[in-house]
């Protein structure tokens, strides 16, 4: 999937979310938890409830490797539950990879070679060569980690050289090794304020933003300072959506919080594109 | 397992060598292409050959992961009979993970939990949360990467902030969220130079090396500015050993190569520490 692509599924969809899929086992309903696969089962439910509303999932690897193989067998047939339940979702390994060249070649074909994802999360401490394995297959993308949206990225993500911070540094850079159409950029929507110059280097690139909800981080904030040409964005929404009920009915009230957010972002893209 | 204890294990077996475990399906040698499991069998007989020369193992989880399932299960089994060949071995999982708070935790969780690894590598881009769960279990280590071994090493980890470089940093502010007993970090070779600045920082820290070998890094030189009153050195080598020898002879080739660096490593330890 191009930029282009991605953009008229955001228009065809009426919304730019992003659902985490981020199952602990202790949180999930009692409904699911007598499964066989309690945690493929929780996320099938909450899928079928949210696809509509939702143009990309992101399953957060750590969730899935914290329960060993079964935990793993229940990513995989997550993601080819998504790629059969909608085509023109984008399926986001949120996996935090990076590593010399000829490892990170391996991550890629993790991912993308043995398990049907069309994008991974990057992160850039180890420079080019960690990244541009990611780059070479037609179609996927990496999600470089820019300014992330938990305590942690002050500690080293504003460290400033000549001015230029190293969020900003790595946006930069980063953004020759390849294009708008195989890299975005992980920016925190508790960093809204952040947006503003974000945009001044990436004015192009897709954003994917996290934070929104349990992080406190505003959707309208990150639409006004974030929103370009194409829409630019994917907000994501994990806990906020898959966690707001632990009764039998959670699937039913992932899916109203998804509408709910799908409502809002429609309004914001009518607002932008006449739509 | 902690920093004297590591210690210890050094001057006992005269090594201060890490084996990185790195299976490519593709090298393996024909000997073992038709195993039931060439990966796993690969590796022990790589382990049987070169255990008593060293004091750590790194297997590389991207090598494992590129071979989905069959990858995993040959890990857990690699990890599962160092430890039952020799119970003094650390068992590193390189990995290279680091995310928010409460997803560091599920990864911590993982190779800490669900398998039988003693350390962990851990990217520093998002900070301290990113980090601490991986501290909290007795006995286990995060491997923060300071200054890497490869070349993309340039693109941020030199970033100057009033005279500080970006790995300065990391290392000046990270020591603080542990002991010398669950943080070491990892330093390339290739750099060797640059050991005497980062032992003014962590004089105290074990230090991961790779790089050595392959990569180009010289074993003088890092014992030389790296080496301090522990030792607090492990010098790893991958490609150097496992892939010394491509004939049905290569598990003898790389107990020898593994020797080879013991032998020389034993030499540095007899003239510092008088064993």
């Amino acid at each position: 999937m191009n930029s282009k692509e991605l953009f008229q599924n955001i228009l065809a969809k009426k919304s730019f979310l992003c659902v985490g899929l981020d199952p602990e086992i202790t949180r999930l309903p009692a409904a699911v938890a007598g499964a066989e696969d309690p945690i493929f089962e929780f996320n099938r439910q909450i899928i079928d409830a949210t696809h509509s509303f939702t143009v990309a999932y992101k399953p957060n690897f750590a969730f899935y490797e914290s329960y060993g193989k079964k935990g793993m067998a229940a990513l995989d047939k997550t993601a080819n539950y998504i790629r059969k339940v909608d085509t023109s979702i984008l399926i986001i390994a949120d996996a935090k990879r990076g590593d010399i060249g000829n490892t990170s070649k391996m991550y890629a074909r993790a991912v993308f070679g043995e398990m049907p994802f069309d994008a991974i999360t990057v992160a850039p401490y180890m420079g080019e060569d960690s990244v541009t394995p990611f780059l070479s297959y037609p179609g996927k993308w990496a999600i470089i980690l820019a300014l992330t949206s938990n305590m942690g990225a002050d500690d080293f993500q504003y460290h400033t050289d000549k001015g230029q911070r190293l969020f900003e540094r790595v946006l930069s850079i980063s953004q020759k090794w390849g294009t708008k159409d195989n890299i975005m950029y992980v920016v925190g929507a508790t960093r809204a304020e952040m947006l503003a110059d974000i945009r001044k280097i990436v004015p192009d690139h897709f954003l994917l933003v996290p934070g929104v909800g349990a992080q406190g981080g505003s959707l309208a904030e990150v639409v006004k300072y974030g929103m370009n040409s194409r829409c630019g964005l994917l907000v994501n929404s994990s806990r906020g959506i898959i966690y707001a009920d632990s009764t039998e009915n959670f699937a039913e009230t992932a899916g109203r919080k998804a509408r709910e957010m799908q409502e809002e972002m429609a309004g914001y893209l009518a607002e932008k594109f006449k739509v």
